[in-house]
């Protein structure tokens, strides 16, 4: 067994000829292995005598692998020829006088720089260690044997990466305060970082920046090209200019016109285009073709046809293929050019029933197409059979930050990686493999989901699948890579669950559109829930961040804690905003605790951004400033923090008896008693209600409660009531055989007496069936009954998924059921409780029809009958993207599909078809008609359903 | 010429054959004198020397007076068998020895009693005076001469009284302070003001008290009888027992039985009437009959027919009048007694198809039907034709006063004068003047209502009639007699404004059931001018307060100072709490000043109570403490104080630009301009708008305004904005001809451009036209264009008179025009801006049908069409007074037909038809279909109409 020790002893081979670029990525990985072994590495001479040799270099390159390659050390031909890919070797003696090596050979520039990184992570380091100071776990004794040797594989998408975008204030703030702008110096630690990330693509900030110009001048692109990275542009800046730059340049005199209209200044934009092509054809890019508006607007009028934007846009194609051959490359196909189906754009491609789109048109034969998803995280259109073949291939861009509508959001980082991993790998499979770009915003705070994405695009074999539990082994895997320098394992397990917490809080609704009004203060306990998962966060992080030393605080900080507490701090904030407000609305006294519990949360929220910012010397010194409050427009104009309402106590003691869960109360007076009936303790499964006696006056009040009913225990029954009073009330259904109908009162003394009936039945119900109470029967997508499988597919769990944790899928994910006939599906069971008209809602993944048509089918049958269809998308005669329900979806993360079913009354089955592609279902919710359920966000709690023994659910 | 001097040297008369009432007031009218004079009259003894003599006795029961009559002095003829008159003679030489003489001859008990008071009046006693400790200006040479001689007339109504109601928490408390409960040393009182006021009635207070038991025992109504008080019970209490005594004498072993149940306990019912009937038989009184359920409520189950209620009425009515010709009188006729038809029972009196009802019952043959109000001071039926020859006559029971639906308001009187007297004199018109009764909870704060009820009741000649301003001179006579003691001229007119203005807002919308939501907190600027009324009163009440004594300030704040700043200071806390929410909402910075504001009203609520509760060695203890603030239920269950609303102000410096009376703004950003365009200007009449620029963050911002515009002037154009500016822009029309466009720029600087066009016209409309503006015509019904009187009636202008301040209404107000011809009718003449359909909307005051049917109709006809009908009832399927429209109208003091019409381009006429009696138009809108105007309370302001030179409009 080969084996090589990081000891004193270890040198660096350093060959002139080799990339600079990978000499300087050796220079890293140099300064990376000193942080795990305290030893500086030296300079290998040739012919010297060398304990431990790390060998570099790139197949044909490399004087060193030559000679190894000759001396049938290696073998190169594993990597000679391929796309980024490295071997990775430990053996002994590969030359006189060294005893052992790691050889790493790269096929090329990055396939070297990845080999180099490849190394740096055998030891441990993250590659976060320099973007966010993750100190590597000090080691003596470190060693490598043969037993890591490895070719790694070509990469499943060819350019991988990410696009930093609406960089103001945070990422422009940042770079001023760093570096004094966004130039070389920046880049090179974004460049670093991306490369660590094993990404090799980069779309530049481009809000107030040119990335060709500020670098200083190309110092930016030359050193993006020494490092491998391969340059591109975004969705609407062509021929690698920066959108700012036309506006730098243009003017009455200016050589490019006054212009940017291909109609009216063809030449001076032509001629703009031809002189950005001459200024960075030497290096390696990926060319944006195609034209838009200024600022991400419409190139043409709102009264030019779809035809006048096609006939434009070929035009201009044809114009800019024609300028890269002749300043490029004649050969136009080994150009890799882009050219992006973003917004209003997308139409141009697909066209209409007259007009023929871009699609098949000869001058995009060789571009790929870059997709997009709904800004939001779920992709728009794939590559149907109809287009799959097309020879350019295709691309994704993908948003993880947003500046524009439904909404914007910048702040903390959002992805939620199943979501992401649930999209991007249906997009893998449907053939977008050419190119996937995210939009990082200001790449702070998004390092997890970054490193996923690019992880993913990487190596879609190890984390793309059927399985999203393999996110939760990503996160298993990223949480040691960047803390097991700091926590022990018990640490690392609290790590992730705060990162499943609240990343599972912005996957029911992001930072900027929360609010007051999203969860329901009281109905089905969901803001509590939110307020519980927020404060055990909050808590729990505290408890972890006393156990970092000064030195990790920088990486536990950034990685951590700020977008942990921050999410969590913001989240509880509003939803006690929320609570304020319902408690002022009914003078509950409490009310003003609880305004000052926001105003806490509002000084926290700040403080959190002020300790991030200030730590390590303020290294990220302008990455927490981004607007993230109360969001009512698309972008942060008029943004809201909460409102603290204030009230005053009523002159005389006053007494409100509510359940915990109900905004309807009881004041026990005489001319105004409402009484109550509470029948949640027919479900089998509750065997417990919990109460509040509530001052509406800072004037006390003592209460008791009474009843003559032998079954009821009260966690109290008589007491003083300041503010407010939880009362749970326990019932012990084994006292009873049939359904039992008792009453008590609250009597709150000198005020009056509420009266509560309560309505129970003992637990036994058939197995297997979910059980209606209440008027609704609510069912987890994934608890189905059975489930049919098919040769062209089938059901499968996704765990975690959602905004309820699971969901079901049709896998293989292309396979589109619509016309077929073997449509897998799966069966749920429930008891109605009459035969009548329910209304069913299926709760659904808001994802998007996989075509441009505005089609996406769902289908059920029930009780045997057959199968019904229906479309997803509600109004059909517009662009989805275009629809109210685009962004009514896009906010609250469901798409809800509502219809109406006939129910007998005891046993019901629905079936759930596989249908079109697309659809992942979460819940299904049943309501007989005539029923109104509370108001709520995430809808009822899963009704009950005695699990079946030995065969039960999935 | 007589004359009498009040001078030491006076003396009154006494009798001890004189009703001892009499007497008793004889030496209140001598401590009058002498707070008038400083002179305690002495007592006359017959044949001795005597200067100055007060004569006073009942005709018939008075030696003096029969000694003047026989001698020729004094005329009782003219006053004998009279009811309630008086002769007022000042003459010389009456009798031997003595010189000058004033002679008081009653008709009867009250006569005299009345006339005795008149001499206080005469002197400048104010009828209040020991109520409210009103204190009459100290006079030298105080002496009348027989100008003043007279012979009252008898009262309009023959019983006017009031009734004590809903007397816990304030009448009882004070009654309980003062008296130790509400016995007969507290109806002294009582009985006192009702007497000095003209009064003769009562219905004594019976939540929780029972008149002929708690004087103790019958002291009450032995009192009452004394003093000429007739008692009577109310609507829901028979027999002169009061409703609270059955519960106390009810039981298992009771002579009464322990069922409130006629049919099921009719013997022991039986037995318990006829026993109240025994027991107050000697006294004045008038009789009650019928039965309700208990504590108001339907005596029949909801399942008892129309008949079945009726027949168990003229059953009862049956017993009763047995029970009174066995036990008060044989000949019923002589026994006043009266039925009232309240609330449900008024159907049972009217019946239906099917059913006759109890109307012409010759069991109630000679009975009061005492009619109702709507809760609010709006009559119900009215005695039509077919039942006004009734020989018992009829009454009316109004609330000033309400513990019920549609709201309760008991705190400060808020009866608007000339409400009640449009009410009141048609009633009267319609034949009711048997029996008028005001509910007035606890008395106190209802003077200034109370003296007019009674005064109009007493002489409706004097005070009824058709024209509204006699409210006017009402008031100006009241407070001469109020505040003449303490005020100069010019102070007494700054109280009349006073009285005016906040009775003026409350006969918008009472205390109780204001609230934020009322006024639109910009629109129309209606909260602003509710504001500045309300800050007007509490400046100018402060102002004279300042210059009230000590020992006048008793009266000062219990008549003045507490009820007008009470219900300013409320008015204003609402417009706050309003304007804070609106700002709140908003991100104005300003909302937490608005907020303190709140809370400084809430603060002076109290205060202000405090201070009226403590005045006087607590004179008025426990009247302030009825709950007032935010009724959400028709009680005040659940009352809410203001919620104050707190913001954070934004991140950045945050421009807002508003117009005052808008809730839209421009905030200038560049991605979000909301360019504005101000149309206000083409009316004739207005050449300026405010606008605002506000803050929506703590840091302060500069501005700049910037026009190329020649014809604006700005009252700033450049300034710093820390909470708000206000910037007026002006027009001088007199610069352009024709319509101009103009815009404008507001520029925060670092912030962003707010953009706004103004178009603008010249004032050169034609006259005696309304014009179109924002797509409305408001029209004040009081300026109609032309009038058409005709024989059998003619509209009339009332002014003062409901929201907007003026109305017309046809007189006479008995003529019902829906079948007849000769209609009167005003026409309306206004310029459409387009040929096109407009909602057209009738504000009405809130009056109800005159007869049970449900039908009220309104008449209009457009442009010489034929009259079109339309019944103001809008549900006639069910009684007017269950219906939604009923309790909207009662809290909005208006009720609003619309209707659609045609109008063409220009010029357009709208006849106005006198049709229902009942019909009191307020206001007119026409809005153009399409146009949704801003929501408002009180709606647009009047459109702009060119008064026609020398004709004009009424």
């Amino acid at each position: 067994m080969s084996k090589i020790s990081f000891d004193n002893r270890l040198m660096f081979t350093y060959e002139s000829k080799s990339f600079p670029g990978v000499n300087k990525v050796a220079a890293l990985v140099r300064q990376d292995i000193f942080l795990v072994t305290g030893f500086h590495a030296g300079e290998y001479t040739k012919g010297t005598r060398c304990r431990n040799l790390i060998i570099y270099g790139t197949v044909d390159k490399s004087e060193y692998l030559g000679a190894l390659e000759e001396d049938g050390l290696i073998d190169l031909e594993e990597v000679r020829g391929k796309w980024e890919v490295y071997s990775f070797q430990v053996i002994d003696r590969p030359m006189d006088g060294v005893d052992h090596a790691v050889v790493i050979a790269g096929s090329d520039k990055r396939g070297t720089i990845y080999g180099l990184f490849h190394l740096s992570e055998l030891l441990g380091i993250s590659p976060l260690v320099n973007w966010n100071h993750v100190l590597p776990k000090k080691k003596k004794n470190v060693f490598l044997t043969d037993e890591v040797n490895i070719v790694s594989k070509e990469p499943s998408v060819r350019y991988r990466g990410f696009f930093i975008n609406d960089e103001w204030p945070a990422f422009g703030n940042w770079a001023m305060e760093h570096f004094g702008g966004i130039n070389a110096r920046c880049y090179e630690r974004v460049f670093e970082l991306l490369l660590r990330l094993k990404g090799n693509y980069l779309w530049p900030a481009m809000w107030n920046s040119n990335f060709s110009l500020d670098g200083p001048g190309l110092e930016s692109a030359r050193l993006a090209d020494e490092y491998g990275v391969v340059m591109s542009t975004s969705h609407h800046e062509p021929c690698m200019r920066s959108g700012e730059e036309y506006r730098l340049l243009r003017g009455e005199n200016s050589l490019y016109g006054d212009a940017w209209d291909f109609l009216a200044n063809r030449e001076g934009i032509t001629r703009f285009w031809r002189d950005g092509l001459l200024r960075n054809k030497s290096f390696e890019n990926v060319i944006t073709l195609g034209m838009r508006g200024e600022r991400d607007s419409r190139i043409l009028g709102p009264d030019a046809s779809l035809k006048d934007n096609i006939d434009l846009i070929r035009d201009v194609v044809r114009t800019q293929n024609d300028l890269i051959r002749e300043t490029v490359n004649e050969d136009l196909g080994k150009v890799p050019r882009q050219i992006v189906l973003f917004s209003e754009v997308e139409e141009f491609f697909y066209g209409d029933e007259e007009t023929e789109g871009l699609m098949n048109d000869p001058e995009l034969s060789d571009v790929t197409f870059i997709l997009s998803d709904n800004n939001v995280g779920y992709t728009r259109t794939l590559p149907g059979k109809d287009i799959a073949d097309h020879p350019g291939g295709f691309g994704m861009y993908y948003h993880m930050d947003m500046h524009g509508g439904p909404y914007s959001f910048k702040w903390i980082g959002s992805t939620y990686l199943p979501r992401m991993w649930e999209q991007m790998t249906q997009a893998y499979e449907f053939g977008v493999n050419r190119i996937w770009v995210a939009n990082v915003g200001d790449i702070a705070t998004q390092e997890l989901g970054l490193s996923f994405f690019l992880d993913l695009a990487y190596d879609i074999d190890k984390w793309g699948g059927r399985d999203a539990a393999v996110t939760k082994e990503y996160v298993y895997e990223w949480t040691e890579q960047q803390f097991s320098g700091m926590l022990p394992l018990s640490g690392r397990n609290r790590i992730r669950k705060i990162i499943w917490d609240y990343t599972g809080l912005l996957e029911k609704r992001r930072h900027e559109i929360m609010n007051a009004d999203v969860y329901h203060p009281l109905h089905y306990g969901e803001a509590d829930n939110v307020l519980s998962v927020s404060e055990g966060i909050l808590k729990e992080a505290a408890v972890l961040k006393k156990k970092i030393t000064e030195e990790d605080m920088s990486a536990f900080i950034s990685l951590l804690y700020f977008p942990a507490c921050g999410t969590a701090n913001l989240m509880r904030m509003w939803i006690l905003a929320g609570r304020n407000e319902l408690y002022a609305l009914q003078n509950r006294i409490e009310a003003n605790d609880v305004a000052q519990e926001v105003d806490r949360c509002v000084a926290m929220d700040a403080e959190l951004i002020d300790e991030y910012e200030s730590i390590d010397d303020e290294f990220y010194k302008g990455f927490g400033r981004s607007e993230h409050v109360g969001f009512v427009n698309w972008n942060e104009e008029d943004n809201r923090y909460p409102i603290r309402h204030l009230v005053y106590g009523a002159n005389s003691p006053r007494m409100l008896v509510s359940r915990a869960d109900d905004e309807h109360y009881m004041t026990g007076l005489e001319w105004n008693d409402h009484p109550q009936v509470w029948r949640d303790m027919l479900r089998p499964d509750i065997d417990r209600i919990e109460f509040d006696i509530i001052s509406g006056s800072e004037k006390p009040f003592r209460y008791r409660i009474e009843t003559d009913c032998n079954w009821f225990e009260f966690s109290r029954t008589e007491g003083e009531v300041k503010k407010r009073e939880r009362i749970t009330l326990s019932v012990n259904k084994s006292l009873f055989s049939d359904k039992v109908t008792g009453s008590f009162e609250i009597e709150g003394i000198g005020i009056g007496r509420a009266h509560v009936t309560v309505e129970a039945s003992p637990p036994d119900v058939p197995a297997g069936m979910y059980i209606e109470s209440d008027g609704y029967i609510c069912m987890e997508a994934a608890h189905f009954f059975d489930k049919r499988d098919t040769s062209d597919g089938a059901f499968e769990i996704l765990d975690p998924y959602g905004r309820s944790g699971s969901a079901i899928k049709v896998f293989p994910v292309t396979a589109d059921f619509v016309k077929a006939r073997k449509r897998p599906s799966v069966d749920y069971r429930f008891m109605a409780s009459e035969s009548a008209e329910y209304l069913l809602t299926f709760e659904l993944a808001p994802t998007t029809p996989v075509t441009f048509k505005t089609e996406q089918f769902l289908g059920y049958g029930v009780n045997g009958g057959k199968a019904v269809l229906v479309n997803t998308v509600k109004q059909p005669d517009i662009p989805f993207f275009f629809s109210p329900q685009w962004a009514e979806e896009a906010r609250d993360s469901i798409k809800k599909v509502t219809t109406t079913i006939r129910c007998v009354k005891g046993e019901n089955t629905l079936k759930f078809f596989g249908m079109s592609p697309g659809i992942v279902l979460e819940r299904i919710l049943l309501v007989k008609k005539g029923i109104e359920l509370p108001g709520s966000y995430l809808g009822p709690k899963e009704s009950y359903i005695k699990v079946l023994e030995e065969e039960g659910n999935e």
